[in-house]
């Protein structure tokens, strides 16, 4: 493991060279600030790694694939930006998200002028950039698509765990998706190889998504860099609730009529006991399994780099 | 001006058949309801209505026209939706403003999809997609420059003239100005063409934006679709608040001090005998004029149909 630790360090550290070179306006100040601001946020840059790993693997020319990658990171940027907003949090990375460090208007502007700067970003590459743009901007439809049924779901009483993996999967799996086919695309592989890196992604995506509602009840608070417990309390359908509710409606609407969003050693002794989290830890687990085994059967064995790196993303603590 | 009224007529026909035909998905309504709500409003057409003809005055392929002018009516779609919740402003077009018919959170992300499908359309069109996309996305950035300005200029107390020319040539300008040239850059014209029809384009828009803030005053709020004064009791830098304050100081911050949001009568009368509206309106006719002229330079006559369109909407009165 001593080497792709290296070589996802050295990466990242290249890709954060290129972005805080991307050559930003200071005027005006009201636009640019907070772009700047946000852009400056000490993310895991989970995407841009994932790019790279997947050029890497197919040879793709590595200047097209830093553009892909920043393009990438500028479109979750935006896009977290934008959720913020509308889940009214405040804390993000162990900073103060967009909308509180400034206000809501600087943030809808700053998200827009980050996601127009990724195409732009998009649009230089030299080569294939009419299917690539075409990829991104039906992959950024599906992530509204996904933010949207989030939203929805908040409103309804219950919600399934299948609607929940169709939400995931395009909120949070479509992006790692394009991560992982994009570099492919560009290399000219065949539809088989590129659609079984999407299914790859959107795999290891709704995992991922998993893992975060896990870790928003079972993480540390300081590790995180945001409170925790903020999406049981706001009703928001993750799926803890969702198992929860399933199998124990009566104990779990009386655990959460209780719980004052801070303190979550009842819901964490509640979901211990009833084994919820090793059921929930089981489902992200076989979605990791899954994308394995796609991974496998394209040919990659478990020496590649892109192999290695969702190991290193499924043991994540933060 | 009989033809060109016909002509314009049959394009707005033409765009609106092709808007409506736009094939969206149902599912998740969260996300496509408040888009087809979008899209549905009875729009002016004025910028699809542009392109449309300068594509003709350049034999610009008639299909890609279409697809431009369909880009270009989104984006600017997307913008309202996302000003409107930056400028609280509850009613447009005589229909409740998006985020006020649904909530904040789903018409952020209704502008973010509209944004994203604009891409999608001009992605599609055959041929030097590359360019074209660079420029519309350069003039995304700096609408959303212009709207920044808009935004900070409410918090200041004095803002000049030629601040203000600068944040609406951006701001309404810049997406005129790609109206006018897109199709020149796609019909292979010179750059002295391209440059003087952006010119033009952001020399209407500058008088388009300073007819609107004499219309927010002088309007007739049954034909402009919405409540009047808002622009002026929110502190907007319009205008209308700039030449007052700059000429008549004291007496404008008294007058605006007993302003109720409502009744404008006080506020028109004092327009009317300082002057004011003349010099407003000799303002707007002056951009016009120069718009005119560089028009002309370019070797378009004044039976073109595009310098009629000009003067029709310089006599607009919503």
């Amino acid at each position: 493991m001593a080497d792709i630790q290296a070589l996802i360090k050295f990466i990242k550290k290249e890709f954060n060279h290129s972005l805080k070179s991307y050559p930003l306006p200071k005027h005006p100040e009201y636009l640019y600030d907070p772009i700047r601001f946000a852009l400056k946020g000490k993310g895991k840059r989970f995407r841009p790694t994932l790019v790279h790993l997947s050029g890497r693997e197919f040879n793709t020319d590595p200047d097209t694939i830093m553009k892909v990658s920043l393009a990438v990171e500028l479109l979750h940027c935006f896009t977290l930006i934008h959720d913020d907003i509308m889940d009214n949090d405040d804390v993000r990375r162990n900073m103060p998200t967009l909308y509180k460090k400034y206000d809501i208007s600087s943030a809808i502007l700053a998200g827009d002028g980050i996601f127009t700067i990724s195409q732009l970003v998009l649009n230089s590459i030299g080569e294939k950039q009419k299917i690539i743009l075409q990829l991104f901007n039906e992959t950024v439809l599906e992530i509204c698509e996904g933010q949207a049924l989030d939203k929805y779901f908040e409103s309804k009483r219950d919600i399934s765990l299948k609607q929940y993996i169709e939400m995931v999967e395009k909120k949070t799996g479509a992006l790692l998706g394009a991560c992982c086919f994009l570099p492919a695309v560009l290399a000219g592989k065949s539809n088989n190889i590129i659609d079984g890196l999407k299914k790859v992604g959107k795999k290891v995506g709704i995992a991922f998504q998993i893992q975060d509602d896990l870790l928003e009840v079972f993480g540390e608070e300081n590790i995180m860099g945001k409170s925790l417990g903020s999406d049981i309390f706001s009703n928001k359908k993750t799926v803890i609730a969702i198992e929860a509710k399933n199998s124990f409606k009566s104990d779990w609407e009386k655990i959460i009529g209780q719980f004052d969003g801070k303190n979550l050693v009842d819901i964490r002794n509640f979901m211990i006991e009833r084994k919820l989290k090793d059921k929930v830890e089981n489902l992200a687990e076989s979605y990791f399994n899954s994308a394995y085994n796609t991974l496998l059967s394209l040919g990659l064995d478990k020496k590649s780099d892109l192999y290695k790196f969702l190991k290193i993303i499924q043991g994540r603590n933060s």
